[in-house]
């Protein structure tokens, strides 16, 4: 069974990222084969600054591999550099309906929110189904949000073999229900569109900085608090072991307990937490060629895959004369 | 100076074929360099026959090369053989508005017609904007109706320059406006969808049947007959020297003429004239291989080129990491 996820090469990963993607990722090692790419292909429709691609693209690398992605047991890999996922996006567009690809969500927001389009925007779907199926991915676990994307990667996929005769491994989207939900620091999910986000590889007086902006509630230090609507202590709880956990509810419902005492304790567990993973990110981030080298090996793997999958496309639809 | 022109692999060439496109093209070897390709690609969007097109590429092949298309003097390929250019065409989506697609006179025409348009169909001006720009062609011949697609082409090449510094030659299209009009075997122009083409490659019987069907007026033998509206006329001198056709004209003004007896000497006119023609095609018709091997030379060629302006390309974008 093969399971397929991308990374987009967006910039900082925050620990909402690293419990909602990165822990279950190593966890699918045990039951699959696990492809990762860095989607910088995607990020083409909405970036025009290539050098703050470029950057993004080896800083995606360099963050999961820190966070204990380990490329010899995992096909990990650059997007762009399998030209075959190009070539598929092509042939797919001639058995994908434009009533599919108008219906997408994800465009219609975007259009909503008064965007100009452009094609890439549009097309994008048949990018992601190309992304899909060119690897034969049984699983795409996907946020709700997706799900939607990888319905128009069936669909397509279906039409294909119906018209060419079977050809593509039909995918699954996968929604996590189980996921830990990551609160903010503002109390809302994690993410860095809300500007609410604790990143993971930053310096410590960032950390210290972003943890005391953590909204806690006015109840005054003699009284006792409650932890179970108390957004500090979700955040301490994702990081702390079941006894400290244990200690620091007793402390909320003792009086004296002070906001401010949590938030130092919690910034030290987030410091201690990614300890072994911020010495590996400095590493890697010295060692870039290292980096690349590991992508193009990725590559290679990926490739070996497409070419055989694009052998039998291109022999279905006819342009292997 | 760099001229390109696309084949379409659909079947027989007919005479209109050759003193519209194959006659031009050979003069284009004495003033540029010419990039001939099979658009394989394209033809996707409208055919699910693998086996059909397979034959119908190869045949392209085969009808341009016996018609005095000299591999070594130009870059020949087949579109899908230089995989670089769906790598482009997914690039210039992004910088495509989706307004440009929508205004694209073919893809309306098809809508008007009822097709029901798949994607490949709306994106087929991104795909040949990529076929243009990548080989940094300068001049592209086309006809009326497609100087849109050179238009199209050349705003996706300014937008990109414009976003990500120079990067591409601005194409231009060039209308041929001397060109004979080659009238069909009814008097409309030529033209396979019309179902009035004189067939290049065809057996004699079948010449003969056809030339048959020209269309002629009713003039009686015993009367002088109209040679400047005469459609047999038109053709026939399209093959024949100026001698024989003063000669065919005096006949014309004189009482007597019968048409079956002109229709005659055309056939036998084409016959010779594709003589040579004839033979090499039957002989290259036996050699596939050697097709096949005179095709991805011309890949190796095109593609050569293709990876100059991609490395450009890629580094402009930022997906070379």
């Amino acid at each position: 069974m093969r399971i397929l996820s991308g990374i987009q090469p967006s910039g900082s990963l925050h620990i909402g990222n690293y419990f909602g993607m990165m822990k279950p990722m190593i966890s699918y090692l045990e039951r699959a084969e696990l492809f990762v790419f860095i989607v910088n292909l995607h990020a083409l429709t909405t970036v025009n600054d290539s050098e703050e691609l470029k950057k993004n693209t080896l800083k995606a690398a360099v963050d999961f591999l820190a966070l204990g992605l380990e490329p010899e047991k995992c096909v990990f890999w650059v997007q762009s550099d399998v030209l075959e996922v190009t070539e598929l996006t092509w042939i797919l567009s001639g058995v994908t309906s434009m009533g599919l690809l108008e219906r997408c969500h994800s465009y219609k927001d975007k259009i909503a929110k008064g965007i100009v389009p452009n094609h890439g925007l549009f097309a994008y779907p048949v990018l992601m189904a190309a992304d899909i199926i060119l690897y034969q991915s049984n699983i795409i676990p996907v946020g709700k949000d997706q799900k939607q994307h990888v319905e128009v990667a069936r669909d397509i996929a279906l039409r294909f073999n119906h018209i060419f005769g079977e050809t593509f491994v039909i995918p699954e989207p996968e929604i996590n229900e189980d996921l830990a939900v990551v609160p903010g620091i503002d109390g809302q999910k994690m993410s860095k569109s809300y500007n609410n986000a604790i990143d993971i590889f930053t310096d410590r007086e960032t950390l210290n900085k972003t943890i005391m902006r953590v909204v806690t509630d006015s109840t005054p230090v003699n009284e006792p608090k409650n932890p179970d609507t108390c957004n500090l202590f979700a955040l301490y709880r994702l990081f702390a072991g079941p006894d400290k956990i244990d200690d620091l509810r007793a402390r909320y419902l003792a009086p004296g307990l002070k906001y401010a005492e949590v938030k130092k304790e919690l910034a030290q567990l987030i410091w201690d937490f990614f300890g072994e993973h911020r010495e590996k990110h400095a590493e890697l981030m010295k060692k870039q060629d290292i980096i690349r080298d590991i992508l193009r090996d990725g590559a290679n793997k990926a490739r070996a895959i497409a070419r055989e999958t694009m052998d039998l496309v291109r022999d279905r639809v006819g342009i292997n004369y």
